[in-house]
């Protein structure tokens, strides 16, 4: 089966996707994107990414190209079509094709929308069994970090890094000392009197969807959650650590710049949480998505 | 003579020229770009354009694809094959086309090089004779302004702003209080005793290749050229304002968040040195470029 994307509205061959140079996307990394887990065959928590794409799209003044039931339609043709079981949706839209100008572009110019599959291990994950190493590195992002826009390079900077540290991620920390969250993951550390950790909402970071399902989860089960500030220091003097996206679900951070967090592997309660999550995506595949 | 663009080598219509959908320049902003004035068909100032290039390149881990005379000889193809005689020379290099993954590629994938020029009135730009107007605000940018990269949403949403006032550019404010510099440009004001002053050179701000080129010819001329922080308060009440970008040359900055700055028409001294660079080009022209 040969890979098929989606590009402005068509399921096209992969080999023939393109865009035009003058894409403010490529120019401007003006664009929103997001991203939807796949399990077995069915999309994970997949309305809150389609909430935050809409939003993050109002928010830097772009309309929203499809309805949510449209976007849904098309990720779910996708999926389909790619015979895809277990990977990823990756969704961008951007401000469209016109000559280069720093100023928004006429009305008229339609926004460019872009969606192609990943298969990838993620239920499945063997990096989830042994946890994974996390550097840090200054944060040197944008203050809008709460729009997850398509203008990565901080990121991928950052990635790179705990790539030729041989580790799977690098948390962003903030001049002050405090951590922001991973170059594309949330960051938690879990207390040694067991509450569960992360930096509250802000400009500061992105809402991860995986995020608020994991701290809902957490909450349902009574256990304690705590949005607040926390160090690298404290990070590592941490009983757990572990990171969420749509792509790692809950991953265990068993080092942080080669410290080990608790004994250096998984914990017990980032387990459960990550086991949770899983019947969590799994039950969305009946139709009980929360 | 239909617009011809440039694509890894090739000199391609305009209408046919796109890049893949994975390429890391549309999916992550990973990539570096430069603009180069073009006065009586001829490049303004140029290998000071691409030394920075080189650069900010070498600064994000890119090998430059070209020589400075493999650019410079495709830079003047290009301008030839446009029949271009006043306007600007684009040039773009990505970290080029790669599965997404935010780590970077491996090594055997070549960066993605996109030229093309835009026909516009520099020189003889209507604007600078009745001086432009500006607004400030927020600075949103991330740490690394040093890098002339794309990912430009920041500065997309700046100019917006301009754009929604009725006015040219933007001047972006640190917390501090302190101008760091215009959406596509560097700010200057000339003090009531006459000194030209623009923030020094760090990580805040790009280092603009007019601003240099500017500031020499000031020195040149026995004017006092002060690098220093400077307020929006202290721009208002400065004797004159202006902007340098290699699109605009020196633009008088006539009003500042609707105040007029001196007499609100363009500044004497700010006309001679518009004049100045103007000369200059115009040498560059006959092989004598600085």
């Amino acid at each position: 089966m040969s890979r098929i994307v989606f590009v402005n509205g068509a399921f096209v061959p992969y080999e023939e996707a393109s865009v035009p140079i003058m894409d403010r996307g490529f120019l401007f990394a003006d664009g929103i994107y997001d991203v939807a887990a796949v399990i077995d065959g069915k999309l994970v928590d997949n309305e809150a990414h389609l909430a935050r794409l809409v939003r993050c799209l109002r928010d830097i003044g772009i309309e929203s190209p499809y309805t949510i039931e449209e976007w849904t339609r098309h990720e779910e043709e996708l999926v389909t079509r790619n015979g895809l079981s277990e990977g990823l949706v990756y969704m961008q839209v951007t401000r469209g094709v016109f000559e280069r100008d720093f100023a928004f572009p006429p009305e008229s110019v339609k926004p460019t929308v872009v969606m192609f599959t990943q298969a990838k291990s993620i239920a499945s994950s063997k990096l989830a069994k042994t946890g994974a190493g996390v550097i840090t590195t200054p944060d040197l992002r944008w203050k809008r970090r709460d729009i997850k826009s398509i203008a990565l390079l901080a990121q991928v900077l950052a990635k790179q890094e705990a790539v030729r540290a041989g580790v799977a991620e690098a948390w962003m920390v903030e001049e002050d000392g405090y951590v922001t969250e991973g170059a594309s993951s949330t960051a938690f550390i879990i207390t040694r009197d067991g509450r569960i950790v992360t930096r509250p909402l802000s400009n500061a970071i992105l809402p991860g969807i995986t995020r608020r399902a994991v701290m809902r989860l957490a909450e349902e089960q009574g256990l304690a959650v705590e949005e607040r500030l926390f160090t690298v220091a404290e990070a590592q003097d941490a009983a757990e650590a572990f990171f969420t996206s749509a792509s790692a679900f809950v991953m265990p951070a068993v080092t942080i710049d080669g410290k080990p967090v608790g004994d250096g592997k998984p914990g017990p309660l980032t387990k459960r949480l990550r086991a949770l999550y899983l019947d969590m995506a799994a039950a969305s595949n009946s139709g009980n998505m929360r």
